[in-house]
């Protein structure tokens, strides 16, 4: 099969080698594990990940619980707090599947339980630092309230407490990734003393795949959702969470047009392809992308001295280092590492493995 | 129709006059109007637009182009780079209509030649100051061996010459807008003094809707190719390209938390819905939209006290001003006009009409 314009490339074997890796850092760490699929958002990918012995899965909307609903995922956590105006969506899935749903109001814990015709186990959304949502633990008497609505509903079950320290995400080095993990347990830990006696039976989950990736314990939480785990990028690279030769993707982009007098490179691959996420590098650039070397077996490492540095719509410009420029040849195909695996999957729509297998996705 | 999740809204009355009013600019000034359509990409819009006797359009990729022609345009401009990987779709599209394509460099001039089967339009592509693509004024080697080979060739038109002065999107304010487009001008004058001689009818075609918003002369271009006109958009508004009430799209999105410790607003509706692309405003924040309250017509002017600050996955966070922040509940729909309606309609995939008429897209 012939690309003849930008395309997603994925690495299966590199795919399926960080899923086991991941399914065995679960087990060694005795926590559950329940990928995050916003990453993927492929039945196909899905079932890669099922034949690892995982029953249990995290989504970001119920538009994709209810694609993996039809391919047999049955417990699933809706890792948002909970869209009202989706009530029916709500109820056809929990008629049919474990759903687990995040709430971080009382007021929205009432509605919900008005709501609902089947049962529904439900998190309290806990902010451990990050500050996009949830409740911090000096929120105790809103956390209270949520837990007395739930107790005296029919339709509600209580499960536990979720976090998502997405703070990692801007933390400067590897370390500073542990520390904000570290901080998190510390709080599920006066949670689980606070919440957890008696016969209640709490679910503590954490996400991020940094974190995940990069801290070596997890008590007291007894739950893991990495997502980007499944691919990696050049964000995780970034931040130290993963070494180059695992990330599972790359982008084929065709060359267009060549400026010599600034070292820059056209390519047709554009904000949408890669999306508008970047990192600023250590020169203080925006970086979209890495340029990769094509090799036999797929690509090699990121070329830091060749990056994507802009993007419009459909345009990608690299500025190259010497050593490289010449080897990107207009009319051909290059690869490039993207920043956010998410995003980049979530605009193309589909991938080619690196045997010619097209897999689609939500 | 009851909306659950992000929607992409748009006002028909607004976009039509969009469309009134730059036909009616093209029409004042002499220009023929050839609209982008990379930022509706709907055959049912550019339907809207043909309404007023348009018959020429650009389009940024070949699929595009392909998408369009179903649809009986018969003259279109590819503005982009010509892609030789794609040569199978061009020759297609060239049997069938007057095609028109992009180059900036012989070789690519050259290789076009030898692989085109039937006639086909070239523009040279000229960098007025942008520097993403083109060759500068100064090249005019490299612009006379393109022309060599066009005259050689059996296949290639010579067309004329094609500018696109991006760089307004980072002018600093409306003045610095039109001496960008002012010292295009400048060039383009230079240009055809140079080869506009003889019997040889040059099209000089210049595009950015910044520039054909605020412009007041376009001598000596000859096309005009604004794009973004249709909808506009917070970053055209922020330019001054447009007042607010000309902004014909805006996201409906459910309201899913509340924080008023830090007057946050959590809405469904994060990057998949808006792309992350943003300006930075007067306080050195980010903005990615600002909310605007729902009137009985739709919605009103952008409220810039609340904008959305943060975007992750499927998640946006608005930062409130108190005035606005009580009218926000949860489990409603608020409005968000978006900072890029191209990427924004990217996104989305369709339209609803304030009138409740789904409309597709490419």
């Amino acid at each position: 099969m012939q690309i003849i314009e930008p395309t997603l490339l994925l690495d299966k074997k590199k795919c399926l080698k960080n899923i086991a890796e991941m399914t065995k850092k679960a087990e060694r760490h005795k926590v559950t594990f329940r990928p995050h699929f916003k990453t993927h958002q492929s039945k196909e990918i899905g079932r890669w990940i099922r034949a690892f012995g995982v029953d249990k899965i995290t989504v970001s909307s119920l538009k994709m619980a209810e694609y993996f609903a039809e391919d047999d995922w049955r417990d699933i956590t809706v890792a948002f707090p909970v869209n009202l105006l989706e009530i029916k969506r709500i109820n056809r899935l929990a008629a049919k599947i474990k759903l687990n749903l995040l709430v971080e109001s009382h007021l929205v814990a009432q509605r919900l339980d008005e709501l609902m015709r089947f049962s529904v186990s439900v998190f309290i959304k806990i902010d451990t630092g990050y500050h996009r949502t949830g409740l911090t633990l000096r929120e105790s008497d809103e956390i209270d309230r949520i837990l007395y609505v739930i107790e005296q509903s029919k339709h509600l079950i209580f499960k536990g407490f979720l976090v998502h320290s997405g703070n990692t995400y801007s933390a400067p080095d590897s370390e500073s990734i542990e520390r904000i993990h570290n901080e998190s347990l510390a709080q599920l830990e006066q949670l689980k003393e606070k919440y957890g006696s008696g016969e209640r039976e709490l679910v503590l989950s954490v996400g991020d795949t940094p974190s995940c990736a990069i801290a070596n314990r997890f008590g007291p939480s007894t739950e893991i959702r990495p997502g980007t785990f499944v691919f990696y990028d050049l964000m995780q690279y970034h931040l130290g969470a993963c070494n180059s030769d695992k990330i599972a993707i790359a982008m084929a982009c065709p060359v267009v047009a060549k400026h010599p007098a600034r070292n820059e490179i056209v390519i047709y691959g554009g904000a949408v392809h890669f999306s508008k996420d970047y990192f600023t590098d250590a020169e203080g650039e925006k970086v979209f992308g890495y340029y990769a070397r094509g090799t036999p077996q797929g690509w090699g490492p990121p070329q830091s001295c060749c990056k994507l540095k802009a993007l419009s719509q459909e345009h990608g410009i690299i500025r190259a280092c010497d050593k490289h420029f010449a080897e990107m040849k207009i009319g051909q195909l290059i690869h490039i590492i993207p920043v956010h695996s998410c995003l980049t999957a979530n605009l193309m729509k589909s991938y080619l493995t690196l045997d010619g297998q097209k897999i689609s996705r939500l």
